[in-house]
């Protein structure tokens, strides 16, 4: 079983130092360290575990290092940077593993660009040598990447190339979305296995500036502190710690201290329950501060993100999830106006964009989400995102009317899903009025004020809920789980599309379009026969 | 070898009457005249040749019969509107088949709403009985749909739960992004083979509106002239005709009148050479009328589009088209003031428009697009869009600095690509003063200044040229079809999504990879067993 779980003193692959403001995060992966023993990590090429602890540094730079402003992305082996996910690993694995793989490694470096956008955490790649293909693509999501020039040095996307598949940590997307490299340009680019170096990279914008080696390290520094001068991260703070979440986990259950997961395999489901929170809760950062990775908001919304990743690199055949939630609604909404109420505070901000990229997560999770809301749940504020962000929910229609959800801010504004907009404007999309109706609703709703409200998607009553929604579960079960995945992956983007849901929707999609391909996966395919003796053989046909 | 060239009086699938300002375009599938024999065209069922058709009619709708203002999309046969693509036709045919398939369904659906968005012909779809699928998405097209209320009629997208593919023609698209159903009732819908109807498909947003059998007809002639009275078409104006194309087609060539397509099989390359406009031409719209379909703009573009269309349908493994102009640079720039000058009048507009959905053909072929500018070339204003839409450009830089690319008014506009913007906003993302500069130059680019500008990729001399050319071809055509055709679909395309984007970015590629899948086109797959004895059996990992 893969976890998630690790920290600096653990990890393989990376070290992290600090020097005030500014963290170093060096690449130093080690060869007979992957996951499998298949597979040598040559010069510094990565498999998921590399990436665990990358996206394990990243948070903890948030939450544990707030006097962190600038964090230099660099390798301690010579010339060498990174070259990328390793090839062995791709071509040993399974089509499901390698777009589960993709899918967490373009949720990490979306997290780096994430940290800049809204934490003041700026990143600068430190290009020494060797830069190919995902080696590069992390480079793209920091801020500024600065490459030696030492006439040998370059970055590349040998990707297509070489192996026939795309560059699938959104590469593609960056270099004409984000640094705006002249498409022809990144066409050229992205066919030469050799790459760009020197002042052409430069010239294209593929790099923002290069250095001769003897200058080079010194011109990182320097980069490195002008980049901290636009940080507004806080000066003199002190940050918490971020402890081992330690589920109990069973054959068949993760439980933590708000999250149950629970598997149902021959069913092919899975139940979901996150728990509100309940006694006194902090009202004020100092408060915050001193509960630490204690705090509900932060807790809960851990163990939640960790249930999800472990779901999805370790039960791939449960396609159905089923979410409830439990206790007290109110304490949800409590919390949610505490939140919003202190969200200049520093460990506040990363709370509330540690609550957003979990459930981002969730929009991402090619898995079916159905949310069940019975009497005492607690569908409320940040939690009714769940919700919102099911496929479908079913509320329970009791003749007492005791059975609620509520609106709180959370569902306003913060908590915005990939394309840039909350969930509820995807939900009513280009219908301001109704949105700024629901955000003047001060009360919670009973089941037929929800689903008139629009906010549910049926509220069954008694008589009908048991069969309607165990026949809506058996039958999502039977689906082609390929179809599904597609439906939802279009369903759940409605409105704009973003860099972010590009990278998600178009540029996954074709690769993992690619990745099926007998030109690719095939026993005479690219990927198949890179590094043995032959050349790969292709169905010439354009599709 | 499948062509594109029909006409209403040999249309064997649909009817195409007039009543003034209100056309009927009505379905009436022949069960036997399917493109194979292989399978039967039931219950209005559809392949490419019915589709044919109805593109042929759109087509027809805006050239040749100004006077209509609303389209009624019909059936002919009984309590049967359509029931979509026909299944034994997609499970017959190959994945290259499929997605081309797809692809120009789609594009005709988008010629309908570019003709309502741009053109003033609205669209109704008559839904006088089952609708299904394909049917439903040939309805979402339109700017109205009308459902019979008979107690049994429905619109329904029923491919995921039955075939265990996505509605290929932009259904979950249009759903949420065009008619704002609400993404759970989608969800719902979208797995429900029996569909919805009444009352509830207006509530969900699904249909604009019902009507008993017996007020049917009458709403829908009612509807049909509210409609009209919506569009700015001009109300006595006399059309041009659409004359067959006629290419002296041999083994390896295509030869219109302005357009030359050869085919390469042995380096599975295609040229394709454009030649500009010769003598004197109209400056008029009298003079564009009377010139009919002979006028060059709308000649020439008529016959490139036609190549693209079989080069797509005929030729899948010609990997690189090779794009030439020929002529007098000058002459395009002329005719493109000509148009722009008169843009308001009704034909220029048509021209215009279907100029720019030539030029979207490009973008959405999957092949990729070299343009050799050369001496004698006439890369200038609406040709020069060639040139832009191609993934890369090589510009010949002669001493004497004769060969030259000119823009014109039409590079700033007019033609906007899929993604809602101009080819040069695409190039020069987020540079609006570049933008700016180049719309202030008001001369023809040599080589070095074209290189400069960015306009062109390379400019290799004459000592270059030859080697620089040949070994790009080469190489293109040497590497895997699919990683090419991944790629382009995504560096082509910087910059903002549309719904149009989304259709063919996220949606097709996340049904092309549905089409690859063993869940879908195994031997147990359910596209495969459907209609025979046995259920799909389905590996049930998600990805």
């Amino acid at each position: 079983m893969i976890t998630f779980d690790t920290h600096p003193d653990r990890y393989k692959h990376w070290q992290l130092t600090f020097d005030g403001p500014i963290a170093t995060l060096s690449m130093d992966v080690r060869e007979d360290a992957g996951l499998s023993p298949d597979y040598k990590l040559k010069l510094n090429s990565y498999d998921l575990g590399v990436d665990i602890e990358l996206a394990d540094a990243i948070q903890r730079l948030r939450f544990e290092h707030p006097e962190v402003r600038t964090v230099i992305v660099a390798s301690l082996k010579e010339r060498i940077f990174c070259a990328g996910a390793n090839i062995m690993m791709l071509r040993g694995s399974s089509h499901v593993a390698k777009v589960n793989f993709c899918k967490f490694t373009n949720e990490t470096r979306l997290a780096i660009e994430d940290a800049s956008a809204n934490s003041g955490l700026r990143f600068l790649a430190a290009l020494n040598g060797i830069c190919a293909g995902g080696g590069y693509e992390l480079a793209l999501a920091c801020d500024d990447i600065l490459l030696v020039d030492d006439g040998n040095s370059a970055v590349s996307l040998p990707e297509a190339p070489l192996l026939g598949v795309l560059p699938g940590t959104g590469g593609l997307t960056r270099v004409v979305d984000k640094r705006h490299v002249r498409r022809d340009l990144a066409d050229f680019f992205s066919t030469l296995v050799e790459g760009v170096k020197g002042k052409r990279a430069v010239e294209w914008k593929l790099v923002d500036a290069i250095f001769p080696t003897s200058r080079f390290k010194e011109a990182v520094q320097a980069r490195a502190r002008e980049l901290a001068a636009t940080s507004d991260r806080p000066e003199h703070a002190a940050g918490i710690v971020l402890n081992p979440l330690n589920p109990t986990v069973t054959e068949s259950s993760l439980k933590y201290s708000a999250v149950t997961m629970t598997i149902n395999r021959d069913k092919r489901t899975a139940d979901l329950t996150i728990q509100a929170p309940t006694g006194p809760q902090p009202s004020t950062p100092d408060e915050i501060l001193k509960a630490g990775d204690q705090f509900w908001a932060l807790r809960a919304f851990r163990e939640l993100d960790d249930a999800l990743l472990r779901l999805r690199v370790n039960e791939p055949e449960i396609g159905t999830v089923v979410v409830r939630t439990e206790g007290d609604g109110a304490a949800v909404v409590a919390i949610d106006r505490t939140l919003l109420a202190h969200q200049s505070h520093w460990l506040v901000r990363e709370i509330i964009h540690f609550m957003k990229r979990t459930l981002k997560r969730v929009d991402l999770t090619s898995r079916t989400f159905f949310a069940l809301i019975e009497p005492g749940s607690a569908f409320a504020g940040s939690l009714f995102e769940l919700a919102l962000a099911a496929d479908r929910s079913y509320m329970f229609h009791d003749d007492n009317e005791e059975n609620v959800v509520t609106l709180s801010p959370m569902n306003f504004g913060p908590l915005t899903m990939s394309n840039g907009i909350t969930r509820l404007q995807t939900r009513f999309l280009d219908d301001p009025a109704k949105i700024a109706e629901l955000a003047a609703l001060d009360a919670p709703l009973n089941a037929a004020d929800a689903e008139e409200a629009g906010l549910v998607t049926f509220a069954p009553d008694e008589i009908d809920w048991d069969d309607e929604v165990r026949v809506a579960i058996e039958a999502r079960a039977a689906f082609s789980p390929d179809a599904m995945t597609g439906l939802e992956a279009n369903l759940r983007f409605a409105g704009p599309e973003t860099m972010e849901t590009k990278i998600f929707g178009r540029l996954t999609a074709w690769q993992n379009w690619i990745f099926q391909r007998p030109n690719a996966v095939g026993d005479k395919g690219a990927l198949k026969v890179y590094g043995q003796q032959g050349r790969a053989e292709f169905d010439w046909k354009r599709t």
